[in-house]
C-alpha cells in the first residue's frame, strides 16, 4: 500500500499513514522489560505505606475490595502545575493575556504495593481505581469555577513519569483550552449538519466494519481509531451515548475496569511492555450532558518519537496501519 | 513566584508556567556531549560523498562559498511520509474521509562533511543552507497543488532524528492542516479587530520590553516567546512585516543565517549541546502576502518530555520562565 492521509472525523485532524517509513530500523518492541525487578516496598518512595510523612495531606482514600486496608489514595501533587490558591481572573501584560495558575493537580495512588501493576490486579481492584477516578471527578466538578477535569496516566519514562509506584493524575483547570474547545465545536457542527453525535456514528461504523475492533463487552468498545495518531493507539468508548465521564453509572464501572485491564494486558504481552499514556477525554463543564459529545478513554503507547514536522504542523505521521494494529492486538 | 498561565497571543494556546515543578530532579543539561566523536566521513552514511549510489537521485545542489564543490544537496527522503505520485482528491470510507498520500518529502544535506555542525560553519556556509531552503521553497511552491511547505530540522535522538549527518527536511502537503488553519484564522480575527498583524505587535512589545530578547540584528529579532511551550524556546522573526518565507530577500538572508547560527551556538554552549527541533512557520499558499501573517523560525530544545496532560489538553506545562531563559541565553 502507498501512503494514505486520513482525517479524524471528530477533530478534523489529519494523519499521514506512511507504511514505507515502517521499513526503517525502528523496533516497536521494547529492549527489555522493566518494573518486574521492582520491590513490593521502596523505603524512598513517597507513595509507599510508612512514608506518609513525606507526602502532602490525603484528600481521599478507598479500601480494597477485601475491605481490609486502603487500596487507592488521592493526594495533592508535590510539584503541582496548578494550585487551588488564587483565582482565574485574567489580566493584561501589555499586549499579552495571562492569569494566575489556578486549578488542582492531584495524584491517585493506585495501590499500596510499590510493584503492583494494573495488569496484575484482580478485576475488583481495577474497579476500585475506576471508582476513585469517578468519585474524585464528580467531587471536583461540584465547584462551578472548575471548568475542565482531566484524568490521565503516564506509564514509564518515555511517557513522562518519574515515579514507578503505580499512580494516575488529575488536573483541573479554570479555563477550557482552545484544543478542547475546537474538538467540542467540531462535534457541534457535525450535530448541526446531521443531527447525530459524531462519536455515536463512529461507534456504529466501527462495530459494523469490525476490522479496527480489538475487544468489546456489554457497555464498551475498544478499537484502534481510523486516523490513529500513533501505532497501537486505542479508544475505549461507552457504546451508549454519554457526554461526560461523570455520568458513568455504577452498572457501567465493572465493564470499563475489565476492558481497560484487557487492553493494557494486550499491549504489555504483545508489545513487550511498552511505555504508554492514557487520558479520559470528557466534556468541559458547560458541555456536559449535550447530545453531541461523548467521553472516551484514549491510550497512546510511546513507541515512536514525535519530530518537528508533527509538532509544527499538527499532522501526525503513523508508520503503522490501524487495521493491522487492531488485528495484531485482537489475536490471543 | 506562584504559577502563572499565559496565552500565546497568536494562537490563543495556553501555557502553564509552574516554577515549583522546576524543583523536581530534572537536569536541563545533557549528560554528555555527542557528535564530537563522529568521523568526518562515515562509510555507512548515505549522505556522505562516495555513497551516492545508496541515495535517491539528487534534486538540486549548491556549491560552498568557495565554489569548489557541492556544499548542500537536496534529495528525496528514502522513507518518505508523502510522495509526489497520485493526487490529493479526497474520498469517503463510510463515514470517514481520506486521500492519497500526495506531497513531497525531501532531505537537505547541509554539508558533505559528516561531522560538520551548523555551529562550526563559517557565516557564508550557513548562508548556503538558508539559500538552499529558500530556493527549494520557492521552487516547490510554483506548483499550485502544493498548498503548504514546511522546512524543519531535527537534531539528536530525542528530537526524532535517526541520522547524524547534518541535514534538514522539507515536507510539502496538498492540504492545509487544521492546526495551521487555526493559527491563520486567529491572525485574521486579530487583524479584523485591530487592523494590525499580531506578530508585528508582538515584535513591537518584545523590542520595547527587552526582557525576553536574546539577540537581534538589522533584520531579525530572536526572543523567548511570552508563552513559550518548552524551556528555552526561541522565535527568530523578521522585524519587517513578511507573511511568507518565500518573500525573504537576498539582502535579508545573511541576517537570518547569522542569528540562527548565534542562537544554536548559545544553546550548544550554555545548555551542554541539547537536542532540538526547529521549523519555519510560514503562510499556506492562499495566505501568502496577506497583511495579518508573519513567518518565523521556531527553535524548540528537547529538554523535557511531554506527558499525557499536555498531549491530551493541548496545554503545555513549562517549568521555566521565559524572562529567565532569555536572560540566561543573552549573557555571553
Amino acid at each position: 500500500m502507498t501512503s494514505e492521509i486520513r482525517q479524524n472525523k471528530a477533530t478534523k485532524r489529519w494523519v499521514i499513514f506512511a507504511p514505507s517509513r515502517g521499513k526503517r530500523p525502528i523496533d516497536f518492541k521494547r529492549q527489555e522489560s522493566k518494573n518486574q525487578r521492582l520491590p513490593a516496598v521502596d523505603k524512598d518512595c513517597p507513595f509507599c505505606p510508612g512514608n506518609e510523612k513525606s507526602m502532602p495531606p490525603i484528600i481521599m482514600e478507598l479500601p480494597g475490595p477485601e475491605g481490609n486496608q486502603w487500596q487507592t489514595r488521592v493526594v495533592p501533587n508535590k510539584f503541582p502545575a496548578l494550585t487551588p490558591d488564587g483565582n482565574n481572573v485574567r489580566y493584561r501584560r501589555g499586549l499579552y493575556l495571562a492569569m494566575p495558575g489556578y486549578g488542582r493537580h492531584e495524584v491517585i495512588i493506585e495501590s499500596p504495593v510499590h510493584n503492583r501493576r494494573i495488569t496484575q490486579m484482580t478485576p475488583n481492584e481495577v474497579g476500585v481505581i475506576i471508582e476513585t477516578y469517578h468519585r474524585r471527578y464528580v467531587n471536583v466538578m461540584k465547584q462551578n469555577w472548575n471548568l475542565m477535569t482531566l484524568i490521565f496516566r503516564n506509564h514509564g519514562g518515555r511517557a513522562g513519569t518519574s515515579l514507578a509506584h503505580p499512580h494516575s493524575q488529575i488536573i483541573v483547570t479554570g479555563m477550557v483550552p482552545s484544543y478542547i474547545r475546537w474538538r467540542e465545536e467540531r462535534s457541534q457542527y457535525y450535530f448541526d449538519e446531521s443531527g447525530r453525535c459524531v462519536y455515536c456514528d463512529i461507534l456504529e461504523q466501527e462495530a459494523q466494519e469490525r476490522q479496527r475492533v480489538i475487544v468489546e463487552n456489554e457497555t464498551f468498545l475498544a478499537f484502534v481509531p481510523f486516523a490513529a495518531e500513533v501505532p497501537f493507539e486505542i479508544w475505549i468508548m461507552p457504546t451508549k451515548h454519554q457526554a461526560c465521564f461523570g455520568d458513568l453509572s455504577d452498572q457501567e464501572k465493572p465493564g470499563l475496569a475489565a476492558i481497560l485491564q484487557d487492553c493494557l494486558a494486550r499491549l504489555q504481552r504483545k508489545l513487550n511492555d511498552p511505555d504508554y499514556n492514557y487520558i479520559i477525554n470528557t466534556a468541559a463543564r458547560y458541555r456536559a450532558g449535550e447530545p453531541q459529545l461523548h467521553w472516551y478513554l484514549q491510550i497512546r503507547p510511546r513507541l515512536t518519537t514525535q519530530a518537528e514536522f508533527e509538532i509544527g504542523s499538527g499532522i501526525s505521521i503513523n508508520p503503522s496501519l490501524p487495521e493491522e494494529d487492531a488485528a495484531f492486538l485482537r489475536q490471543d
